[in-house]
């Protein structure tokens, strides 16, 4: 890879910052330091892990202050032109965009996300915008604390409008869905065939259907596809926060609806905020994360214990072949594991 | 209470029985014997819990010849009719049918279940039927298990139909999801107004819909609902056994569509035996419930610890106000719990 491609390659060169260089840097806004301290976030060295902890508790106080929204669709859907349109046009209107893409399983689209910054050549040249492309392959919980680590330091730079992106066709959703206000669904105007691509249980989560590339000869499709989109929503069992899921039509290559999605948004976040649902919802996300880090370290713990990895293959294989009932497996298990 | 209505009474006031007795009694298909052994498997005395353990582990290599079906609905989709007269009809070409209820959160439909055996009465009366009530008001975890454990029971007693029915409003349907080989959602001919008392996440967890009580003035209603939920369907991601989802009419009262709904069931059977998904199912069913174990327990250790419920409180509410990130207070909590 040539030198000027590898965007960390500076930042491991570089001489290591203080913490409150960090916590000033990011407060001040300085893209560079944030840029830094997310690759200190994304580090597995436990001396850089404890700094990094320092530097989000420093920032926690000044951050929460955004909208943080995902945006889920499949390859080819027009993700980053999408992205593109949509943030220079937020950003005009006095806002300030961080992109943070999540995409710890895919390994086929692992290129167009490491591109993020070719893809949305206007978007990452705005001073007010800032774009940061997928952490290393990892397991998705690294991945999604990471995440949501980022944020936080987004938001403690300043940056009030935060988009994570994923790409619609793994794990990564629930665990996106769990960390933002608002979760939004690019589609095609294929109706129906473009989610072959798509996991089931995504459609369920969206906050909102935008069906993209709604120009030229797809029009008609386009037009289609969300009227049988909107027929079939009424199908679904209203989503817990009582809104109305809408279907949109965009081209974002045209910049054609990015508008009226931007005012559904608002729309959203105006509610939202006046009958304290918001809050509600921060407070929601942020208990999931205890319990769900929680759970996560349990695990980490247990699995990693050296009796168990040596055993669990054995009873696994039992438990699959039906000799061993896989509550008994577990007990005895448990029974290695405290001993 | 009046005496004759507690199921469990008599069995309180018996004598113990051994473990002998009870696989013996099990194996030979003798229903009072397998009642009694589900109470021991839902008794939370330890001493209980062994034995109920030994009689599992003694049938479990007599079970799992059969089919899991869970059945859900909303109260007031008919279930209880749709259960009797699609059972009747299993009865009468040979099989044994096992009917076990789980609804561990549901206080409001507690009344109607426990009065399945009343709701049911001519499969009660049948002597190829065995239908056991919910277990008393439990966490989900422990339920789960008891009707995994109940299952295993009833299939060494010969049941060959096992029939899990929950109320469709909970959380309980993903752990039924998971131990079942076939889910089956039940709705009224209202196209849509009906999903207002079902959980999001549900539908995309069927393997068929029936439309019941599609009979009399509801008919032409229920025969839109039908085209609108083929349609809607066709806008999922397909599901990840490939089988296409398909929506039927029935009427349980008038014993209309109950007989193509089991022609469904048996050409699924069919062709998941044939190409071999049907043991890949329920491998992953075993593998899921050992994870599942494995967990449940890690958590109960870790929310039960008295250093933990004593400190959970307050990081809790630090972490709602946002004065300490989730991440930082689970890696508190897990130090306190190590120490």
């Amino acid at each position: 890879m040539p030198k000027h491609l590898n965007p960390n390659r500076n930042n491991q060169l570089r001489k290591e910052l203080s913490t409150q260089t960090y916590v000033e840097g990011i407060l001040n806004g300085d893209r560079g330091i944030l840029a830094r301290a997310i690759t200190l976030v994304e580090s597995r060295k436990p001396q850089n892990r404890k700094q990094a902890e320092e530097i989000i508790e420093r920032c926690l106080p000044h951050s929460g202050n955004s909208f943080r929204l995902g945006i889920t669709g499949v390859p080819g859907v027009g993700k980053s032109s999408f992205i593109e349109t949509f943030g220079i046009q937020l950003i005009n209107s006095g806002h300030h965009i961080a992109v943070l893409a999540i995409d710890p399983s895919s390994e086929k689209s692992r290129g167009s996300i490491l591109g993020d910054k070719t893809r949305m050549e206007k978007l990452a040249a705005n001073e007010n915008a800032f774009i940061r492309p997928s952490p290393a392959s990892d397991a998705l919980g690294g991945v999604a604390r990471k995440t949501r680590e980022s944020i936080i330091l987004c938001e403690a730079a300043g940056y009030d409008y935060i988009i994570v992106e994923t790409v619609g066709v793994g794990q990564s959703e629930i665990a996106v869905h769990s960390m933002v206000d608002f979760f939004l669904l690019l589609l095609l105007p294929g109706a129906g065939d473009e989610l072959q691509g798509i996991k089931r249980g995504i459609v369920e989560m969206a906050d909102m259907i935008a069906i993209n590339k709604a120009d030229g000869d797809k029009l008609n499709a386009a037009k289609k596809a969300k009227i049988e989109y909107k027929n079939a929503l009424h199908l679904y069992p209203p989503n817990e926060k009582g809104w109305d899921v809408p279907v949109n039509l965009c081209s974002a290559l045209h910049s054609k609806g990015i508008t009226e999605i931007i005012e559904v948004l608002d729309h959203y976040l105006r509610s939202m905020k006046e009958n304290l649902q918001f809050d509600q919802l921060r407070e929601k996300q942020n208990q999931y994360w205890l319990i769900e880090s929680l759970n996560e370290s349990l695990q980490f713990d247990f699995f990693n214990h050296p009796e168990i990895v040596k055993r669990l293959k054995k009873y696994k294989a039992d438990v699959s072949l039906g000799s061993m009932s896989p509550f008994k497996a577990a007990e005895e298990l448990i029974k290695i594991f405290k001993n």
